[in-house]
């Protein structure tokens, strides 16, 4: 198992939560990233402080306005992030914002269910397609012919609740729209895996755990992960991967979640 | 293996294909239903002429307006089915009404993902609940305590093209859209099992095959399977179900489908 060695990273959804979690992981590596995009909603808001702070300690962090869910807000957010990188790739994209609504089946609505699609499964799509020139640079920069994060990868933040074989949960919460949002995503996870993998690029969906956020604490009652556990876990688990796992779905613990 | 005897059943997107296959192999049965709901977008409309005659010639047969997209449609569909039914419940709901826009991942757009989300996934959902007081109502009026589709079921009509784990024909048509939406249909499939297993309602997704329609036509080039062999097949499928079956991913000639 390697050491991940991405020059440049991108998180998106990055000022809370596992996003800030991976935000202050990896600028704590050993060999952090030479520039670590963290993208929010309102850099200037209440809820980018935390950001806000590290940014004025750290010198390659760089905070990018980005609503996920505004096909002209990513175009900009691709198009700064492409100036700053001056020519170079971009070797990590993690789609990491995301949205649940607690809800029952009898009370899904439609407009809960576009919403949670938005954000959770078209947004990634769109991003992903947004920086696929940068990620194809990162391919095509790094040695080696083998696919990994150090050189260009794709990383969907899906869940467990998006197994369709396991039904995580059910009975403590149903969320139907957050189900098929992720067992949606889980899909087009295969399918970028499949369509980019000639262009060196992992593409790769991740269970978190269920993590002590604002988000997990929103849904059941006692999530049991802590944001350190889960992003460290998934950080060993990025770093280890290889051609072989591209288009899985696995854990924060390496392991492979069923469809 | 016994005989599909649902003294009630509707049909959306039943003007042509696989949904008009229904209809015709329906009015054939043995015992066929007292009532067959026949749902399109336009009953006056050109492409509704071949319905029309049929129900010229059926009079079980009760064409009823509906555009799935609109939830207002949905709402006055449910309440005219209430009204024709005189207050016995709705056996049999047949979620057919689907779209597919052939596309590379590439080319894929934020208004595709919707659309297509919204037909396929969001529909089968809203009018699951539309009709929930119906199919609860003709799960009470059936004897004994297993379930069948002759007593009440939700058939949601899916695809192989859903299957994550199978990524069936991508190097043919990689039509992300779609895929998305039918893995999304088959967790909400899931998701209706586990909750209305409760109200004695049996939910399964089936994969029609790939069938000669205008749809199966529109994608790749040489769709084998004939409306008749898929439409029958389907029929033999949900007579055979019973209680363990609700929940699960079946094809036309009853194999399972992996998620």
């Amino acid at each position: 198992m390697g050491e991940l060695r991405a020059r440049s990273v991108l998180v998106t959804g990055a000022n809370r939560g596992i996003g800030l979690g991976f935000v202050q992981h990896l600028l704590a590596l050993p060999n952090p990233p030479e520039v670590l995009f963290a993208t929010c909603r309102d850099p200037k808001g209440q809820r980018a402080q935390e950001l806000q702070k590290l940014a004025s300690k750290h010198r390659n962090l760089v905070i990018v306005p980005l609503e996920v869910t505004d096909p002209a807000s990513i175009k900009a957010a691709a198009a700064s992030v492409g100036e700053h990188l001056k020519g170079s790739g971009l070797n990590l994209l993690i789609n990491n914002a995301g949205i649940v609504k607690e809800i029952t089946l009898d009370n899904e609505t439609l407009k809960n269910m576009s919403d949670v699609y938005m954000t959770n499964t078209i947004a990634p799509l769109l991003l992903s397609q947004a920086f696929l020139p940068l990620l194809k640079k990162a391919a095509q920069e790094s040695p080696g012919s083998g696919l990994s994060c150090s050189k260009a990868a794709i990383v969907n933040i899906s869940s467990i609740a998006g197994s369709i074989k396991e039904m995580y949960l059910w009975e403590v919460m149903q969320i139907v729209s957050y189900r098929c949002s992720k067992a949606a995503l889980n899909m087009l996870t295969r399918c970028q895996s499949m369509g980019y993998r000639e262009h060196g690029i992992l593409c790769i969906a991740l269970h978190p755990g269920w993590v002590q956020t604002d988000m997990g604490n929103s849904v059941g009652d006692k999530a049991p992960v802590t944001v350190d556990a889960s992003v460290g876990g998934m950080l060993k688990v990025l770093s280890s991967l290889s051609e072989k796992d591209t288009g899985t779905f696995l854990d924060w613990e390496g392991n492979i979640v069923p469809w």
